[in-house]
């Protein structure tokens, strides 16, 4: 098995501002296998996926253990690098500085963390609490995250934006990071058109290169985000669990009103496919290597 | 939060063979949530769609404690009663006696045990290896299920159909099973027809009810086994993961051959739907109520 | 298994402060077995101690989930009481909402909550943070763990001795969360004397029991401690691990200085004293009743 | 942090049969780092102490994951290379084969894996089950882990002086495992005079060095064993926790019995003691670096 370390250096290669490397939302190993067979460079652990498949909010309720562990399955069944959302880093500095070796130890290439106060809320939650920590003790978090961190990248998440605080301190606070730091900058915003989004790359010096999360501005295409030349990684955030959800729901409706299981058979993977994903033919060469 | 002891209740009188339970698999707490919505009577804890979640065999790789803890957060998030699969019990029926207080303590309202040697391998798994313990040992695990369990329903499942050791020995193992106490047996087939199960659903003497996993013979509809008048809970065994993955595949294509995110909008679920199914209303109340 | 509401009732009659209950701390299970095998009322569940076993500071560094699976089997291997160390709540009192019914559903008898911010640091690690939130807010949490507990008894605990802010302020605070619906209120100090301790007894109006850890000030005896009429419960907050660690370091340097294990034998419990904690004689019955 | 890999090599280096190593079982992080500060070459990730902490019977009762985790944890707050005990390896050669990488992952320095039937039963315990896989079969295993390690030493253990099948068969399992792979042998017996044992060494031939846990039989001392010059590693198998069990059960007794906690004082570790163990220094030294 790739170690994280190898995947960390892999994955920063590929943050090519000419050519954004694309992530995908994972919410288990499965959704990470997918993601890395259909050709993504690279796998989001996202907070918010997780918690929405335990069917709890995105607002630090999940134990950290629980997303640690999830982050190393999920490198354990596949190869693409993982970038762990670390959330606000559970705690302050401190909390992060011990949280930090251990993704390392679970072969995570990249973690994330959000200048907003712990706990958090989820940033695109209507009515959601997004207050940030003062700069400098960010500026913390990420310096302990960069030493502490192993070789993984280190991405600072500025929610200026989503606080409503607008382009300057976004700027300011994204140009901090990366003196503290940070390997790149991810901006995010929740306006329903990329305008903010833009204004903010079209004004940021470059110094390292940003990451984008377009889920409220789907219509900027990954072309439209390379034609910027600021934006090494564009993450996917949310729709593995999306894509899940509207195939269970309809599944499970058609299965009831039909009154049995015939229907959704050619709808839905079959047992084989499963059997595949499952690793059934490295089970079979252990099978005949191993047991006598 | 409704009791795992009274969800057992609850299941056990829903055992109707005039009109069979309905369980759906899960392979996380959204997934049960999901089922439970549609109708479903019962989620039904699957190893196989666990093991499948983790990109891993289902033959006994994942530890215990991973399904423990699955089951236990399935029923933390929605009230229908979940079936626990515990395979082959995890050892010896001693192992199995400190098994079971723990899945009652989870909240589990029923568990399901099965005849062959641990490890297991998956039932409909081309060429695995099918063997059984001897029946008056499986017994001694039913025994020590019932007594230990709380009061959680114990349904036997035996694989003799599986293992290709015909209808007599699967009558002689289930009837074995429910004198030593299991609330309802389970009949596996890997059959592409469902003959060999109507013959034993025929053959059943119905002291307790059966229980189906029509995956193999999906042409048997629900009405067609409420005909029967012997089968108390029809399990979809793999509906849910096999829905997910089709949906995550073409998911994941359509966004790399569309080169941005805003193609597949229409075919996934909303943010906000993710958002209630997180249970944001609740989230809502809490912050209201306690958040000063 | 007795319920952890049922043990919740038992604690709650015990709480009597002209013969205060007696509490020990627990790192692990077996120190939790021992200590009811001792007589201990009620086992504390004490986040030092177990943040001491896995050789990291008390400061928010566990995750929860480490904190939560300890308690229940603590719980499911002995009957006394587990009072649960929830430190600061895991965040505010949403975190702490979601918290409270996973450790009811975890046999927790009771919960003890403190009044300082997220991330704790110890209470008597010299020159530590000691900021208390609002009491307002700290009132939020009591409210919290009171509606959601299902039973469980509520202890709020201040540090407003410890953060130096003074009796006043102590009492101001204890009196708030006893309204806002806390079953007793632990307050707490470093001081190597009983003086501030024995003031705010006195001074304390006694519409709930008081809850005492005396680590500091060791020469209060439970006899003094009774005597008051105001305290329902003692904490011994860290013995066990304490004598834990003063055995094991006396007996790995004997062996390395000796050169052998013989010269030990004497001084350390026995295999079979080892196997009889382990259940020995529930594990042959067990034998006995279901291996076949 | 040292890699795993690295401290494979150290304590392959540390195998000198003129000079054994020691190492001390542990239970927890903090006796491994105890046993580790007290001067011991490695750590004994105990599968009897682990399970004696918990106060469950060392029979496979406890999950993988519990003493995966449990490793894991022991090597992220100390150097000392850790020797996992995997038992019987959770079931057969393909689920060892999945096990070992994660041990790998996890910092394990060795694993163990020994020939008896899983569910294990505690090789000392009067009375217990003592049956062996066929040979071959164990071969496999120990190839598997061989293969799939990562470079962890793999230490095969036979119980074949335990379930009473002699000398000879002993040697020829010894010899066979040694043959698939195996970095060393342990042979384990529970007679109470090192006869056996030290037959059974000065039969051995050589080729790959014994590892010996003399529980049952203490009077054999480390310079005795080292004028062998077959063994390479020496383990006190199980004085942690009955070092631990005997100073809790006085300690708990003293208190209960003098009615306080002064008495005890001066025969437990003091709570700086406590403290300095937790890291406190570390902990201080990340408070200045990174809290702003």
């Amino acid at each position: 098995m790739e170690s994280g370390m190898s995947k960390a250096a892999r994955l920063r290669g590929r943050l090519d501002v000419r050519r954004p490397a694309l992530a995908m939302a994972a919410h288990n190993p499965l959704a990470a296998k997918l993601a890395a067979e259909a050709g993504f460079d690279a796998v989001w652990g996202s907070g918010f996926e997780l918690s929405a498949s335990y069917a709890v909010p995105d607002a630090s309720i999940l134990p950290m253990g629980t997303h640690l562990e999830m982050m190393r399955a999920m490198g354990e069944v596949q190869d693409a690098p993982v970038v762990a959302d670390l959330d606000t880093g559970f705690g302050n500095a401190v909390n992060l500085a011990y949280a930090v070796p251990r993704y390392a130890a679970a072969g995570v290439a990249a973690v994330v963390i959000e200048d907003k106060t712990f706990p958090k809320d989820s940033s695109l939650r209507p009515g959601g609490r997004q207050e940030l920590v003062p700069m400098a003790e960010f500026q913390g978090k990420v310096a302990a995250a960069r030493d502490l961190g192993g070789g993984m990248l280190v991405v600072a998440r500025t929610e200026a934006l989503i606080a409503g605080l607008g382009l300057e301190e976004a700027l300011r606070r994204g140009k901090a990071y990366a003196e503290a730091g940070a390997d790149a900058v991810l901006v995010h915003s929740k306006q329903r058109t990329p305008d903010e989004i833009l204004a903010f790359c079209r004004a940021w010096p470059g110094r390292v290169p940003l990451v984008l999360v377009p889920t409220s501005y789907p219509q900027l295409s990954f072309a439209d985000i390379a034609a910027l030349e600021k934006v090494g990684l564009v993450i996917c955030g949310n729709h593995a669990v999306r894509a899940a959800v509207a195939a269970m729901r309809a599944t499970f409706r058609r299965i009831l009103a039909e009154g049995g299981i015939a229907g959704v058979e050619g709808e839905i993977a079959t047992v084989g496919e499963i059997f595949d994903l499952q690793g059934d033919a490295r089970l079979r060469a252990l099978e005949r290597d191993y047991l006598r």
